[in-house]
């Protein structure tokens, strides 16, 4: 089976909203082995949406639309569907009533507009709507399918992992599952060549590289009779390539390296501190943006002024005279200091140059020393992270982060 | 003048990557009062590009293409337009020189397969890459222009700024100028609400509110014979929006609010420090995200843990066991902490339940309290951000960022 992703939106065309709905299923899609070779975007407008969607129709099985199924006039998506494939709109009451309970348990009035988003074409599959009012739906004809989900992002991915993944999956004799194996300190480019023989020998599962800014992480995808099978194909295939990179994998399915590093502390009932001078407090932002950070993440102090470095961690005045504020004593000081201050079990540190000014031939932008201290082992690293480009201080910073909690991940 | 966008890259279609490149163009084209009613994407395959490409030529004036302009066997893009439109290649030997001495100057050797950048289409206009190899191009024929740009967004986006805004300016007798107005602390639609009529009876300049994650942003654009005539034009506009909105108008092309706060700090030569429990670092990371911002902001805290607060902020325990440390009373004592111990003018706070846990009947999620303190003022703000649902975290941090910022932008 292959499909068409039609995205619907004039905010799109304007560059108003990121269309990060068709990437999003562009990756559920190639998960679930339906191929998918043009994606489209089209503005509110009936004629246009018209067009695109028999383009669309000639070319696929299947056509996926977000957008334009909520109350007001320009949304147009399910009347368009409908004359396009020749169905009649009908009321569906299970909707409707679904919609008045929403309004009532908000507090909110419901208004006559609202009516709209229960009027479904004709022999439609209704999708209920776990996050918002407008439910999606699926209609089958001719041997053609469209699925029609809503535009804003946390309805339609609900939408879909809820109602549309089953749908396809009752379609087929297969399920397709997926893992995730997350990889850093090594380039995409490398990754690729290593797996290269590997990837190619095996279709079931596949594996697939996404680069992810600063990491990489491999995609193992199986599909198999049921969800025990599909597990069971999958399971050698994740062994094999934790075996082929010891060095680089951080976690499989961690979501992110926050999120390893967290269950990690918690797992091994360790707590850390961090005090960061470049990264200026993007290690502690995305360690308390895990849920239940607390239990492990007792305090960050962003020590961006050399006399805050003194002041707040006890880093020596003679070190940064000595050594200057970037130098891996005083990263050692600075990680020392935090563990010792906040009480911690681990405490981390990054100081460096995230540029653009600040550089000299001695200590140029990018160059960052990220240091651990615990009360058994003290460890520093020097990187340099930029190549000498004005607009590289989102990446410095990025890398420096990861840089840093892959140095405490190691050491649990 | 109309375009359509075609983005080229397999990548795009498997969701590997985002199509920024979309948005930004689209939103660029906009500005410069170019009319643009579909987007593609279309992966590295020639004959579907082909299609895609006959298909946008026979709606729009102007295609722009972005990606497959690289070195490997699968970027195609300008062959594949050079075929379409009927021209043949040829060497294009002042972008062969210049590549060659970029990767002389990189020191790395020059490999043969690069040389495929360096032809172009019969009759191109090339347009330099200021921050990588593969030149960009625009080819005309029969009344219709493709514009080719590379696919990396800050290849594209310089090339862009530099060459094919130009390009647009040149073979039209108006520039395009834009002003942009940043409100906090009320909604799109509010904002539409209010401007609905003062929008509908202007065309030129054109008023356009773009949504931004907590905030709201409008466009001013102007199109006149020069740019002095632009901003002549636009002055009066921007004035009439301030006096709109004189609550909640925080900078008039500031970039963001960490970018409007680090520069009025710099401008009334005044300096902060944060001390942050529900945000977690979020504010120090984004005030440290300007570049110079060392110029004002001396250090940062995220207290987490209740004994932090107390070891690193100087909150009194009773504080914290009377109000809780979700309180006003907490938030201030954190924000005169943070100022007292960093030596800074102001100090700012956060504490509150960014959820999905920790909330109760009477400090449900979402609660935060902001606080300011410096050494003429104190001022503490209640919040309620969150809406009950469960993914709300990341949103009620950012808001509350946003609010602690607004109020010390407000402070100066």
């Amino acid at each position: 089976m292959n499909a068409e992703i039609l995205s619907v939106g004039t905010e799109l065309l304007l560059g108003n909203t990121i269309n990060t709905n068709a990437a999003w299923l562009g990756n559920e899609l190639a998960a679930c082995g339906v191929g998918c070779y043009y994606q489209s975007v089209v503005g509110d407008n009936a004629g246009r949406l018209a067009e695109c969607l028999k383009l669309a129709l000639s070319r696929a099985d299947m056509v996926i639309t977000t957008g334009g199924l909520g109350p007001t006039y320009d949304d147009l998506t399910k009347e368009t569907v409908a004359v396009c494939m020749g169905v009649t709109m009908e009321l569906h009451q299970p909707s409707l009533d679904k919609m008045k309970a929403f309004f009532t348990r908000s507090g909110r009035p419901f208004s006559k507009s609202n009516e709209k988003q229960a009027y479904m074409p004709v022999g439609a599959i209704v999708f209920d709507n776990d996050r918002g009012t407008a439910p999606g739906l699926a209609l089958e004809k001719d041997g053609k399918i469209v699925v029609m989900l809503p535009g804003p992002p946390r309805e339609m991915t609900a939408m879909f992992d809820n109602h549309v993944r089953p749908f396809l999956e009752a379609r087929s004799s297969l399920v397709f599952r997926s893992r995730f194996i997350h990889l850093f300190g090594i380039g995409e480019s490398a990754v690729e060549d290593m797996l290269h023989d590997y990837m190619l020998s095996r279709s079931n599962p596949s594996v697939a590289p996404y680069a992810k800014l600063g990491e990489v992480m491999l995609r193992v995808t199986a599909s198999a009779p049921d969800e025990a099978a599909a597990e069971a194909l999958m399971a050698p295939v994740v062994d094999d390539i934790l075996a082929f990179f010891p060095e680089h994998v951080y976690g499989v399915d961690a979501g992110d390296m926050q999120t390893a590093l967290i269950r990690a502390l918690i797992a091994a009932k360790r707590t850390i501190a961090v005090a960061e001078s470049c990264t200026g407090g993007m290690i502690a932002a995305r360690l308390t943006d895990v849920p239940g950070a607390s239990a492990a993440l007792l305090c960050g102090v962003c020590a961006y002024a050399n006399q805050s470095k003194i002041d707040f961690l006890g880093v020596r005045p003679e070190t940064i005279a000595t050594h200057g504020a970037v130098s891996e004593a005083c990263a050692l000081e600075m990680a020392r200091g935090i563990r010792q201050r906040a009480g911690a079990d681990i405490g981390l540190a990054t100081t460096g140059i995230a540029g653009p000014g600040g550089g000299s031939p001695d200590k140029p932008v990018g160059l960052v020393y990220v240091a651990l201290s615990s009360t058994k082992h003290e460890e520093a690293r020097q990187l340099q992270l930029g190549r000498g480009r004005a607009d590289e201080r989102h990446s410095i910073r990025n890398s420096a982060c990861l840089h840093a909690m892959s140095l405490a991940l190691k050491s649990l």
